[in-house]
């Protein structure tokens, strides 16, 4: 039987994604992004990207085209939002992390944006997935909502044939009948992955816990069971945010959470 | 606060759809869906579209473009399959529901699909809700694996707020841990809808159960709670069908189906 | 192997149960238990009791031991609460249903009581299955809040190794994501276990819905799904109810619920 | 209202439980429990005690009573499994815990075991929980495989309420549709219940996974996510094993697992 290029039996080796000579994930490389759920004016994604910057981030997130339950929700500053990333690209040097919802946006995801993120909601949105695959740069595939992790792999399976083999994977909790969080953050994942494949998986402990309090906790765990690594919402004024406010640190919470940390990176020999 | 569309408050009447004149649903119409899994060949399509026109069936589904959880799995005869479609109408004057994946089949669509269906992996697939609203085609927006009735309405509340009001819900069961079904029919998303919103509201027992012996008895409970129609999977040759064959009823099988339950559409007032 | 004794492939006829010569369920026999959640008082019991034996039930129910899940809420009156019961049995004829949560309790049991309920938090407290089987009477066994149909099975089978082969099985709603409804009702499951297993099944729309309005056509699709029974909480004063208020009928909606499915039974050629 | 006693409001400070002068939990202490799913001879019970008291393990567990999902599969030594555990215990100094499934056997366990385990499918076996209590022992209280977060505290009240402040939490993980592992660990439980409330939480990686590579992973996570201790099978043949062989550690893995965790048990300021 075919063997799915996904597969560890396929490629023992764990993947290194590079984006020009530099290695981004993989070979012990922990992949740092942090910015807002939604980017909402210049002076904010500046301010934010310096800050998460100045604690160790080497990639800045920020959604422009916002996929939301309501149609009357802030659906993001679409291409003005990319623009505005790319100042605070020139600004700090950090690389852009940012979400695409529509094949009809590709060319300005591959002008603006460095990493394309695939949301949960859009796992299985097969055409997109063949589509955004042809830009051949890194793609950050989110679990499904209910997803199971077979079907996960088989969606990442959908990119890699298309010949882009930089899909890194990003667990970020599973719906379950549990009130107490917004989703279960499911760290099983991570090594279940590791066991069954070579890609690169990080988490984002923002949308899995939907509190403050649970990003710096969850965080230590996965960076603990071996991710690669943390996609994390950082807003400089979590209040007044657009979106996910409840959910995003501020720079100083996001500072304090990169040095607690730093330990478990080094016990786990991997280096930011 | 702005009332949703989808809304029973705004809209006290049970919406009804019409594809020119004639009423498809709604004011007690049942509509009665069959036909294969993926289309597969021209025997095969018009096969089953006379025997499930013979059996009651007033309209005949068929998958062109299939979205499937692997990419090595047959994917659809796409254009083709349309084109075939269309030939078993023309045979049998069934019209024809189909399955949309991506916006850039639209056209297709608009020339050869009556009823566009948007699958459970896309339900949340929101650029595509907003472009297939602009064909003012009825849709059939099944309800996500594991969407709440909430987000499935503020889904159809997407097509709505484009100007399409001809939005038809389809309850295809949810992902439980319950193993002995591949899915868990929610019956109870009937009369919460009912309640909720004035759109109507059909059901899907074969992907919601999986298993031929189940389609019967979820499709008279379908009927006795209230749904306005049944959407069921029929090939000629089950046990040869290229997606989903174990879930299939045989024309025969179908016909029985719809002798059942004939006397429970009687009871709850509604006519095929 | 060993094949179990709930099994239909050992035992081809459906279980018919009797207390003394009288069919209580099996053979086309429909169970109608109704009743308060809580035995608060002689004249809430016997008032009930009256109008829902007006109403066509043959069972009342009652809960005198309560499990909940504070344990500051009311725990029920105990003995006190058997002995209303039978209070109401003398006075209108109806068969007692009552919950047992201790093995400590069996002696009032086995005195008080026709028909022992096992509930969803106790259906793998083998301790008590075991003893409880002693009695000879029927049981009904509630499917656990998260039991798979299988587990649910194995669990009767602890009853019917016991040597009582009374068993009726209950379904009443799965813990899911879902939050319109208070579980799912698992309706799936009656033909699921009408294939594995010749155990009556009925159904408790009351618990799995949660809300008054959804326990009609609940019980509407449970008949025609092929149930063989329903256990309703019917109260005299809902809002004042100390427990479950929310989901009890009235007797005049029980009234109503009874002639409304008077069809469905009858075209299952079912009778009560 | 009345504050519950398990409230961190009404008790700032972490629990810290003793048995005779010595902690075993909370103040920073971690508790290792290992041992057997079943105690199967005094062979097997002794030479596990002794490999895992060399790896650090400061507990032995072992199933004496053994609730299984078939009255067919084996249910434990019984009285005859407890003195077993007694022998190990003198063997080796280490402290006893065990499952009680029956109020009849609480004498068994007040001469026999030092700490009592309630297991999943009992955890709202509420007259369980409050008759063993007043044994005054520590009690190691499992979560339900679908209980939430409150549910599981409401639990423990029933415990707290009875006079017996010594209730150790564990996380077992919880039912959800994922297959890959046995059940999901839901680690963000651990950060939720340390802000609710005062009590000690241990994690069970062994049930949770179900599967032998995922047990260290796990256990690391669950360190560095702030749990108070570690349950983990290990069996000294676990192809052999009479329950639960394939998520049984060996005494080399669980030796290696104690090595490997040590540096996070430092980073977090705790010890064994």
């Amino acid at each position: 039987m075919k063997k799915e290029l996904f597969s560890r039996e396929n490629h023992k080796e764990d993947t290194i994604i590079k984006i020009g000579n530099e290695e981004i994930i993989g070979n012990n490389k922990i992949m740092m992004i942090a910015g807002p759920c939604s980017v909402e004016s210049e002076e904010q994604i500046i301010e934010i990207a310096k800050r998460v910057k100045e604690s160790g981030a080497n990639f800045l997130r920020g959604g422009a085209f916002k996929p939301r339950t309501s149609p009357y929700d802030f659906q993001g500053l679409k291409e003005e939002g990319l623009k505005l990333l790319t100042k605070a690209k020139e600004e700090t040097g950090l690389k852009i992390v940012s979400e695409i919802v529509s094949i009809e946006d590709i060319e300005l995801f591959d002008k603006y944006v460095d990493v394309i993120q695939i949301g949960a909601r859009n796992m299985q949105n097969f055409d997109l997935l063949k589509k955004v695959s042809k830009l051949n740069k890194p793609i950050i595939l989110k679990r499904g909502l209910c997803a199971t992790i077979k079907e996960w792999l088989m969606a990442a399976e959908y990119i890699l044939n298309e010949g882009n083999p930089n899909v890194i994977l990003c667990e970020r909790g599973i719906r379950t009948y549990e009130t107490a969080t917004r989703n279960t953050l499911d760290l099983s994942s991570i090594p279940v992955i590791k066991k069954l494949s070579h890609l690169p998986i990080i988490v984002d402990p923002s949308h899995a816990g939907g509190q403050k309090y649970l990003i710096e906790p969850l965080s230590k765990a996965a960076i603990a069971i071996g991710c690669d690594g943390l996609i994390i919402e950082v807003h400089n004024h979590p209040e007044k945010a657009l979106s996910d406010g409840e959910q995003s640190l501020t720079p100083t919470m996001y500072n304090d959470l990169c040095q607690n940390i730093k330990p478990l990176i080094n016990i786990m020999n991997k280096k930011i």
